[in-house]
């Protein structure tokens, strides 16, 4: 592709010796006067959301704040302990947000919000998009992501949850539906149940929010990033030294000692 | 220092088949009861905060949520214009919080909170807790972190209006008082103004809700990570190709051409 | 996926208090007997390589060692401009070794694996193998990555000079033929000439030295963290204060001012 | 500190249509002429090294290609695992060499070449140097970095094997003499043998090959990157899933559970 760009274009915020302003608004009258929620889906969406939006965000922003000693906070600890500074080892754990570990939202996500295009167009109903999200997964040999739980085969707990809220904010709408009308599809198609888990619910009602579907990632990994920076805290002031992993828990299976044979 | 450790140990977070549990509550009861400005401050602290604190904390978020074209999202937007996921393109500009950039609130904050201890204990008065603070940068070479706007030389405007929110929840205290000390200190040794600016109020007010300095920084780049987000997606969407300098931008100033005389 | 493993197992390398042992070789033992680009195929693929082939590898990563100002470098730069360290610094720089900027030699040798993999069994001929790559990217709607240079649109100066190293050394093998093959065909395919450019060389000859398609992206931006940590230093040392964008050169094309009217 | 920079300016190289130009030469007539070690020293230093320099530092760079499951590697493979591409994962593994895991060299040769300019201006003997790095550190209430090896207490012997080769190479100067007499000097004041490790000889002697003492930590990482490069590319290719640590090596030991009595 082409490198043509020299200047900085932006619609998301400018500063200059008066004011910095976002989304035409001056951030000093924000400040006080809007949620911190309200103020992420202006920037994100570039106009004020419905009151109940807000809400319903930070409620999702709680819910994945911190859980405790998983892969983006093992990188996080490694990386304070090494004495890297807590931007940086915050930085590492953010990382682990790969499409592996934290990407279902965002791959379900963006066949939602395509569906949901044609469906508003009329090219598509209900049913029919459903099915074809299921089948773009099996096409490519893959788990439909955000679906299915293996602690909780029955549905994840805090899918009703969420959306108790979303239902009392205003918030649920056609990406909701469409991502319900996928698990029964593929209730459907495989025979079990495979019901929507934190994953997907994050992704749809993040859409519902008017999210692009490319943001939906950073719904997981933006407050998470403050649950980094209290588990760097922690290495830094509660354990000594650089951790490591001891030698017996290291299997070492390549080639067996052998001389080099030069020199 | 010895590399000893091979568990892992936290008093942060824990999750299990049932329940994500963090600082003993269960994480299900804290989505839709409190929000994530308290949650974060349990996580932090350990406890639930008094009321007016998270308000407070919020709105400091939505001070710090975007600033436009600045080196964080500069650097966020080159990563996502070369075709990084959007996690590291955030993780490349959380890492623009550096000592020089975004570290004034923790470097002022570490002083603040040393000498609190020591005022608290009744081994220093304030003005002598202040002196010594301007003391110790200046015994360092340095500019006290946290004071002076190049733009407002009578006053960061932004810190008034925090201190309002500060005040009417609640929340200032020694910190505080230690901080504004040191401007008056300032004032007398250097004979102008330097008052406290943005990021020292932060790193002031963190210490105020209980935080340990080593988390000031994060109050930054935590926030910001939202906004890196959303300047990720508007570069990915709105500009084509990948994001280059022009030539004529860069000048080379190392030893002219030269022959290498090999070969 | 499940998430099972709790333990370290590696054909790599290890260590214990006698020795560090490379793919079975001790590690003293290689210190000054093998070469960097030796030792490193030897852990790449597990046996020591050919003679050329480290002659080769060596004279590649000198041809991506650095190339001035560019987007991995500028955000070095502005990393290293706003105080963090130059491990964050480089990593940064790292990261921006995306899919648009660095990924074109990963991409076509993933297809270039898959097909000598097929010639080899007899299931495909070059020609065949060529025309299914090309018909690969066409149908996903992309330029093939790895051909064409908009400043040498007769061909990259730099693939002669590298296949020249490569030929004296005995390295050219099935992957290069293949993508010779593959700008054959685009010539024949759209008409005009796509030569080979540096990125999709470097891509066939680390796969006729039996690196894995996924290791290939490595090849620039390894030797390029050596580049990075010279532009981190020229940073730190050459420029004073923390390197930002005039207010001129950014556009703000959002939303005019408004009020909030709320308070 | 001022943002006052607009434009880039660089004497490390520059590219244009006809060329990229490293410190004056055509790239291109440095591929296949110099060895890496060599262009990555002119690019450091601004002028090609004496022939012997790039022996050696090809040597170090071997001595640090990898040392198996250790801090770098294993926050790399967690970032693989989650799914982030190389360049991420690379990234996260190359920021774990921070001050207290990869910073001896860098802390180390911040004072060697600090004091070795006193003693060439006369202003101190080497013995007076070697006291003032001693007493620099001890006044920290810090180990000096660069000294000792826990399983090696009469001395790490991969130092005597690289300096057999900068011996050989004539690279040995002034820094490392310092370097051995601070050595000595720690005999005599702390009672107890204390030798150079390791890192203490890659910190001296790449300030005998002229390097800036800011740039010494990358003479770990640099070379390290293709050791992560190639762990990455293990742990996808031979792990399924994404890595975790099992319940029942983590030990919560904060609050007890707790109801949070609202709602």
């Amino acid at each position: 592709m082409p490198a043509t760009r020299d200047k900085w274009r932006t619609a998301i915020a400018y500063g200059d010796q008066h004011a910095v302003v976002l989304r035409g608004y001056d951030l000093q009258e924000l400040v006080g006067q809007v949620s911190f929620a309200e103020a992420f889906l202006l920037l994100a969406t570039g106009e004020l959301p419905p009151p109940g939006h807000a809400k319903l965000l930070d409620a999702m922003m709680v819910s994945v704040l911190d859980h405790g000693i998983v892969p983006s906070s093992i990188v996080t600890r490694y990386l304070a302990s090494a004495g890297s500074p807590i931007q940086a080892a915050v930085a590492g754990g953010v990382m682990a947000f790969g499409d592996t570990y934290g990407g279902a939202c965002e791959q379900l996500g963006q066949q939602l919000a395509k569906h949901v295009v044609e469906m508003r167009a009329g090219r598509e109903t209900e049913p029919q998009a459903a099915a074809a999200i299921v089948g773009h997964f099996v096409a490519l040999g893959r788990k439909v992501p955000g679906y299915g739980h293996a602690l909780h085969p029955e549905g994840d707990p805090r899918v009703p949850h969420l959306y108790r809220i979303a239902d009392a904010n205003g918030v649920t709408g056609d990406h909701s539906r469409l991502a319900f009308a996928v698990g029964a599809e593929l209730l459907r198609a495989k025979g079990r149940k495979l019901p929507m888990n934190q994953d997907g619910a994050i992704g749809a009602l993040g859409l519902d929010m008017n999210l692009d579907w490319r943001l939906l990632r950073a719904l997981a990994f933006m407050p998470r990033s403050a649950g980094l920076a209290v588990h760097a805290v922690e290495e830094m002031t509660r354990e000594a030294g650089w951790r490591h992993v001891p030698d017996e828990e290291i299997t070492y299976d390549g080639p067996p000692r052998r001389p080099l044979g030069r020199g």
